[in-house]
């Protein structure tokens, strides 16, 4: 029984029957990814442990050593007071069908009212059983391609863990990688602006006439529209000064 | 060059130096899942074609049959108007950093508005070289636990294309599978309220009288909170009327 102080703050996550070590080793990387490490194993096929899974998990290995493991499923859900079975939408079984992402969006709240949730995952090669999704509350199907549905176990295991991320975790969602500088502002733009312009006119640049002040006005458009920085800025003026010396230097030669 | 009245309606993803051709295989049935099909590959380690990647990629073997491969990654993305880099963050360059859940909704707006997206996979080993991020436009970053940032190259891939999905799929976040019965409206559902009072009330079960009424109002109360549907209902009567037929054998035999 479950210390009810204690509460968990992350949903268990049952492999039902799992067939290969291997796959087993892969969905305890798949979860720890995500920050999920309660693992419940029912019943694997070829025993436990299992050095497949161990060599497969690597540094995900803490998970298989803390995993529960039961005979059956009634076991290793019996804390849990809400279920959620992946799987593909069943038709004989009458069952509430949720999205992976509603899913976890409903494990956390939940999670965070004090219930005790878990995710089951059947076993590679049959998926869940009726008797299995028959204990749980509701069916988690992944909305994938119909003529090509063929996630495997920790692939499964991965996109569940992932909006679990995702529902609970403070997501960047944008932001820019500045490399140790700043952005420019509009007086350093427009001191790049001048310097090129200025040696622009001088080039002969704007030319003929009547499309000069638009060329100019579209080139002074451009510098606003990216997305400078003070380093950009730096270079673009060091390479027309640059352009200059040689210019220069191949003058003198003439 | 693309035919410019037909337009991509979907992402190019890019492998860039794969070098295992199971996981070429793996990333195809990743994309595939979620109904991307257009790949590119970039100077595959193993050469082309692979049989490796023949076998894994089973039933999304179209995917390699129809990938375009390059020596570089220039000839790959050379008719891409925007493109994203999926890899861990790079403090050397300047760039901007979105999430997979931004990138694709990002790319979903971008390619409604005629732009050609692709999305770069680095080698599986060491990731992206940043002579490769600079020919993009912006960084994917997964937000992994940063303990264990452990994705593999078809994680990866099955993760954005995941995110390509919920960006522009029409998604049933939460339905129920009916399986063939309808829901009890509050008709049968006071009649089966009523068949389970009149029994109980003659087992006499709402005792002692001081606690009797506020126990046929949880009764009722609890039918009310159960979301039954019309099978289940005729159930709950079959099973009362089955006792009391049992029960009826068991008085006549006494």
């Amino acid at each position: 029984m479950s210390d009810p102080i204690e509460l968990p703050t992350t949903p268990a996550f049952v492999l039902v029957r799992p067939q290969m070590g291997e796959n087993i080793g892969a969905a305890a990387r798949a979860m720890w990814n995500f920050g999920l490490d309660r693992m419940r194993i029912v019943a694997p096929r070829d025993g436990w442990p299992n050095q497949n899974a161990v060599a497969m998990a690597s540094g995900a290995g803490r998970l298989l050593d803390e995993a529960r493991l039961t005979d059956d499923l009634a076991g290793a859900i019996n804390d849990c007071t809400f279920v959620y079975a992946t799987t593909a939408r069943s038709r004989d079984l009458t069952k509430p069908v949720v999205s992976p992402e509603e899913a976890m969006r409903q494990a956390a709240a939940k999670i965070a009212d004090g219930q005790r949730v878990a995710v089951l995952f059947g076993p590679e090669r049959a998926g869940l059983e009726n008797e299995d999704i028959a204990r749980a509350n509701a069916i988690i199907s992944v909305p994938v391609n119909p003529t090509f549905p063929s996630l495997n176990l920790a692939q499964c295991v991965l996109l569940v863990a992932y909006e679990w991320m995702r529902a609970t975790a403070e997501i960047t969602h944008e932001t820019v990688e500045m490399a140790g500088t700043v952005w420019a502002d509009a007086v350093e733009i427009e001191h790049l602006a001048n310097h090129y312009q200025d040696r622009m006119e001088e080039a002969g640049f704007f030319f003929p006439d009547h499309k000069a002040q638009s060329m100019r006005t579209n080139l002074r458009n451009m510098w606003s529209r990216m997305p400078l920085t003070r380093a950009d800025v730096q270079m673009l003026h060091g390479m027309l000064r640059q352009l200059m010396r040689w210019k220069t230097r191949d003058d003198e030669t003439r």
